[in-house]
């Protein structure tokens, strides 16, 4: 089936609403949805699903889309097969969290094979995103939970560093900038990063995937010099 | 044996040169060494050994302290329970691949024992404070490799998280902040957390426990206000 997703670097941009900055994206990648139609929400990012779900569903029916969380369900592994899910959205948080929610609630498998097989849609934002790629290796979360393993859903064959920010946060600060976590990544792996600013997102319809929003992002390879990846052109690798 | 610990928050701060910031202070926790005693560097959490051992070695030189680093060893593991080892220095870098390190060389329990049984003293600079922490869950760290799991050397009952600065780091960037990272990992773990800024560093006497630098650094406990720890105060949790 083909591939369709929407990878959105962060619910919020400048201090805007929640999906402000990408409604009309989010509308346009998911279409017209009628009667029963919903997407399934997945909140296992954060800690508080029932408060996450609430801030999200008003987003999401203010876009005409009815949000049913996956943890309201006894089993979230048959509700995310149930033909009146068009749509999976994978909210963001921790990223270790989820990953390892995914593997305890045993849904990891489920969402790969719906979306891989079904060929329904796929919307992250975040860390939601970041478990798109093949790993949650360029994520930007704390390590608070110990996952099975570190391999994610590998939708595409790039990892995203949300949140992209080049250079020093703040001057004067040692930390280690963007870049240097991504070099450090490169040093002991291959797949390539992008370095998704918050005012951009990346749509893949089957082999396209091309790159939305405001701003340029930033294309990291092991060894090849930091490319530019500009808005409403295709990614080339 | 009575534990020496001497953790630093960062090795430069604000642009300065290596461990200047804290020069005094490294010659005071390591006192004089004579003839054939080194301190032991264990260089695992940068990819380049070989070139972060000639950094440091100069700056340990210059005040006045020979760097042997284990990766010049056949084993590390021999060389690190050598009576002419007075103190282990552990850099900075990436602290999953520290931490993976460690344990692809053996050298996790070797360096424990010889701290914990053999009261020598230890020194960490970033990673390195952090792996002397119980785990490497409050890690700025991008998690490029997976080790076999996030438990640390555990020399303190308290986790640092390095380089803290409080607030968002730029005006209007919507990646978490440390207090929110630091208050996720609350929602999974009990442990207080200590935000060590770049200004400070933390002496470890036996029980005593005291900051050291020009600002405050933060105490984080799960379910209670954040505090504020003084340089030149005791910790008490």
């Amino acid at each position: 089936m083909k591939k369709q997703l929407l990878l959105v670097s962060s619910s919020r941009c400048k201090n805007g609403g929640y999906f402000e900055h990408c409604s009309n994206a989010i509308k346009e990648f998911f279409g017209p949805m009628t009667g029963n139609d919903k997407v399934a929400f997945v909140p296992y990012a954060l800690k508080d699903h029932d408060g996450y779900t609430s801030v999200v569903s008003k987003a999401f029916l203010d876009m005409g889309y009815k949000i049913e969380s996956v943890h309201t369900h006894k089993s979230p592994k048959d509700f995310i097969v149930d033909p009146s899910v068009k749509a999976i959205f994978v909210g963001g948080g921790n990223t270790f969290r989820l990953l390892n929610e995914l593997h305890k609630k045993g849904i990891l498998e489920t969402i790969r094979a719906k979306i891989q097989n079904d060929g329904i849609k796929y919307m992250g934002s975040s860390s939601g995103s970041n478990i798109a790629c093949p790993t949650i290796m360029t994520t930007n979360d704390m390590p608070i939970v110990m996952p099975p393993n570190f391999n994610a859903l590998g939708f595409v064959d790039f990892q995203i560093n949300p949140h992209f920010i080049p250079g020093s946060l703040m001057p004067g600060h040692m930390g280690e900038t963007r870049e240097t976590r991504i070099k450090e990544y490169h040093e002991e792996n291959n797949t390539p990063v992008i370095g998704l600013t918050e005012a951009n997102w990346i749509t893949v319809n089957g082999d396209k995937t091309i790159l939305h929003g405001e701003r340029d992002s930033f294309i990291f390879e092991k060894g090849k010099e930091v490319r530019m990846w500009r808005p409403e052109t295709e990614l080339v690798l």
